[in-house]
């Protein structure tokens, strides 16, 4: 039992000028966390004992995995990470640090190099395999806007897991094991969750799904379909249609188009001077937008993408197309810098030449939406200032270098398995699961000795949920206006008895309750502050959460007082003489 | 229950060399930690299993102490320790770093400065008080060279609490609980400790303790009489010897000593040129070091030190008599630079003038030994190359700017209580308690009101355990030339069973013993391996340390196995269906 009027802790009545989610605001309005500094918190009792249920619970579910627990420092040294290029992938996503002697540390924000090293050092053969070692742990990454309180900190703590395989079909298996185990872990947590295809690339992977909770205040875009399919907008891949054969298509034609270096203006001219049946619209340009590209080696490249003149660059699908190079929107000196690209008249330039400018191009890839088919015909940049060609059919007049999945995701598209339009919704990554493949044992030699004593590199999976994250999100999807409602199973306490008043015999009874119900092993926090008022005690155990309330005031005497269920709101008389067995019942 | 035949567990049965204490070469032997890089290392699954039982014993006993858990970052922003001057004080002991936006932080190795500001955060009125809040947490520091495994490594566990109370009176019963449950702690952990005075300098508080577990590799050194008196060697101080009058004491007389720049030199030399009925010893002569201090501002002085010939200047007294400035020997450019102080022949000079020489040594500190008392003779320096004065008379021919600390302990010098002769033994550090007084507080600006409604600085203590330290101190404390002995308390699991040969039968057997052990509440690790011979099971189970073995082999048909006790070695056949009950006897 704790006392409420021990307990380190202090609610405010008024939200902190600092908390931008409703989840933040709550955890310091309740007293179960505080800054510490940009994106570091510090955790008073009663967030600390959330936290550990949390805990708990993905342990329990670990262990039922049959993972086992182990511990890496948050302090590393560069060397693997050099080893498998990440040190230079990370850029400034993460804080690095030299110690005494100058050499150079990272605080670690995932740990397959280190993982993928203690293995080599304990395993030898394929008898130790299969292998699924986790750890719960405080990870770093030096966030450009730490924001939203533990949703976007720069210090989090993680349950990463690492499994280990020698086959596809283990690593299969194991990478199952914990998609199931997190599904487990998310009902335990009352954390709705749609499981959506990721990108895997940036880890080097193979296959990748998030756990995505629904909120509109989710960072992440995911589309899903009524039929099952879902995925991440960055994973999301187009419908690709099918060829349309181009034998009776007319011959593109040139037009002068002045001022038109929009597409707006451009299906308005076309429109006044070039009508036709069915209007003009945007999808019937093709629209070619030059990207910077800066590859790792700091080399930069410009690249120009053709897609639909109704889409947009989606940003993040562009950071994934194009990953690990980081991608920008050229600059006026970049279009200086190469006088073939035209800009607001840029056409396809990998055609016969029909269409070229004379200026060169050369080395600039140009790329496709999947979507520009062949014998699908556009109107588009002419290379030539004022001038669009209308009727130009790709694979015909022009092709592409390749094709590349940047334009932006609409509700209604279709999804890539046939299942059917997609709705987009938005979502919070609440858990991450990876096939890692061979990338990381192979970078660090990792190999064990198959049945037939021969040498094999092991396959790996990597497995990863929020703890102080998930912790924020359920506060996100468990509230009302009056504070937290807590699922029961991690609540800071079961039962929050409130005694009232003044009357000693009152609080002498209260405490005797809370005697028999911790006796049920039900935990209690007990409001046994004098000179505090009724209401403000009340508001007190809204704000807190914790699921049921014993109210013990002037019927106490009389042996009543009142259960309150702080989720359904439901408040009722009860004899505290049956308070134990109706907590008991549930 | 844990079979060893899937537990992520290997055995060494070489020493690493990398290994430089009995702990850590156990511990890596014995697959309870691996190296993750210099001073840093990872957990396997037995290593955290001891970390977390020692870590609930801290946590129980701090809740009994009415300690309340909370957790802070390990990654804070520089400003709170700016504000106590700990930033620029921690040198180059610490980790700093930058963020992205180039602000300062560090890996904090101790937080007193962010428990200020949360308590100042949190409580306003001497009613929340007295309080004592405290974390299990992980703290860096960059040693200069990490070593011996857990007992000096970058990062570390500790138990760091912090106690904030009104009065003195109440910081001193604050301080007396914590260290009530800290000789609590290391009784349950098994750890013989000393507690000692320690000098409260460095964190600027007014009362120290240190709790040493007395080790020949203990880097601490410390003095304790037969009657109970005990400090560390820093803060020893030297029973003060009264003052001898001098009124008959013949003048002082400067001889020449030419090539005696050396104690024995010096004695010889008096010996031989001006004898007396008990021949002259190193006591009798006042030795005169220059030293060379650092000032936190960088700023650099010289002091001389005089004290008895017959002994040294103990570096890590100086460093505490000094601190915060740093200590070292005067170099040659020194003396070159301070032609008054001549070597080998430095004498007094804060004295009436008759044994100063002719060049100016203004400016220069000249500090006691405090056994230099009034009326004590002294054959010391004449200031001047080759020649000594003999019978220099302290008080009467000369006087220090001050007395200080900084001459070695030796075997049977007197306690300053009167308790009588002490002796020097080796501990190593594995607790500590502060008292910090309000230094802390004023600098952080924490304040509370007081029941007449002024405001009051609060008055802190500081209590810190090492957790992972602990736990190699432990092993170093309970091993055997075949593994670690566990106390039980913090054993990895209460029971070993092993199954030996390759009957199935025996093999079944074990597997229900097992069960039936652990039904009583017992834990087990069953070492369930095929294939590995007897020999080998034994060896890893005397490695391991778990207290007792319980061997299930080819008696087992007949219902007959062994027990052994890891401590005592005591092995005694046992029937197989009385375990149970001779392992709940104890």
């Amino acid at each position: 039992m704790i006392r409420l009027s021990q307990l380190f802790l202090t609610t405010l009545r008024d939200d902190p000028a600092e908390a931008d989610a409703v989840s933040h605001r709550l955890l310091l309005r309740a007293g179960y966390i505080r800054r510490a500094g940009s994106g570091l918190f510090a955790w008073l009792p009663l967030g600390l004992r959330v936290r550990r249920r949390i805990e708990e619970i993905v342990r329990q579910e670990m262990t039922a995995a049959g993972a086992q627990e182990v511990l890496f420092p948050g302090l590393l040294p560069r060397e693997p990470y050099e080893r498998t290029g990440r040190w230079t992938e990370y850029g400034d996503g993460i804080f690095r640090l030299q110690d005494r002697k100058g050499a150079d540390h990272l605080l670690a924000p995932t740990h397959e190099e280190v993982f993928t090293l203690l293995v080599q050092d304990v395993v030898s053969s394929y008898k130790q395999l299969p292998l699924t070692i986790y750890q719960i742990q405080d990870k770093y990454r030096d966030e450009t806007r730490p924001r939203a309180g533990l949703l976007r900190a720069r210090e989090f703590t993680m349950k990463d897991a690492y499994s280990f395989d020698i086959t596809d079909e283990g690593l299969a298996a194991s990478y199952q094991a914990q998609r199931d185990a997190y599904e487990r872990i998310f009902q335990r947590l009352g954390l709705d969750y749609v499981i959506v295809a990721a990108d895997a690339g940036a880890m080097g992977g193979s296959r990748s799904e998030e756990f995505l909770h629904p909120t509109a205040i989710g960072e992440d875009a995911f589309v899903r379909s009524a039929s099952g399919y879902a995925a991440n907008v960055e994973a999301f891949t187009t419908l690709v249609p099918d060829a349309i054969g181009f034998d009776d298509a007319p011959a593109a034609v040139v037009h002068d188009t002045p001022a038109t270096p929009t597409i707006d203006t451009l299906v308005a001219h076309a429109n006044e001077h070039q009508p036709r049946a069915t209007p003009w619209t945007a999808a019937d340009t093709l629209k070619n937008v030059v990207l910077r590209l800066t590859h790792l080696d700091g080399s930069r490249e410009l690249v120009v993408v053709g897609l639909p003149g109704d889409r947009e660059v989606d940003e993040k699908r562009a950071e994934v197309a194009f990953q690990p190079a980081e991608v920008e929107s050229a600059t006026e000196a970049d279009f200086a810098a190469n006088p073939g690209l035209v800009k607001g008249y840029i056409g396809p330039w990998s055609a016969a030449g029909a269409v070229l400018g004379e200026q060169s191009t050369t080395g600039i890839r140009y790329l496709l939406d999947p979507r520009v088919v062949d014998g699908t015909t556009w109107l588009t940049g002419a290379n030539e200032d004022g001038r669009h060609v209308f009727g130009l059919v790709a694979g015909r007049d022009f092709v592409g270098d390749g094709t590349v999945e940047v334009a932006s995701v609409r509700e209604g598209d279709p999804a890539p398995d046939g299942s059917g339009p997609v709705t987009i919704e938005r979502g919070m990554e609440i858990g991450h699961v990876f096939q890692l493949g061979r990338k990381y044992a192979e970078a660090l030699g990792l190999q064990v000795l198959d049945e037939s004593g021969r040498l094999q590199t092991v396959t790996m999976g990597s497995y990863g949920i929020g703890v102080t994250r998930n912790l924020a999100a359920i506060v996100e999807g468990h509230h009302d206006d009056k504070g937290i409602v807590w699922p029961r199973e991690i609540a800071p306490f079961d039962v929050h008895v409130v005694a009232t008043g003044r009357d000693e015999a009152v609080f002498a009874i209260a405490e005797q309750l809370v005697a028999d119900i911790e006796a049920t092993g039900l935990e209690v926090l007990f409001d046994d502050r004098a000179k505090v008022s009724p209401g403000v005690k009340f508001g007190d155990a809204e704000l807190i959460g914790v699921p049921r309330v014993v109210v013990v005031g002037r019927g106490a005497v009389e042996g009543l007082g009142e259960l309150w269920d702080r989720a359904t709101g439901e408040r009722a008389e009860v004899r505290l003489d049956e308070v134990v067995a109706r907590l008991q019942q549930g």
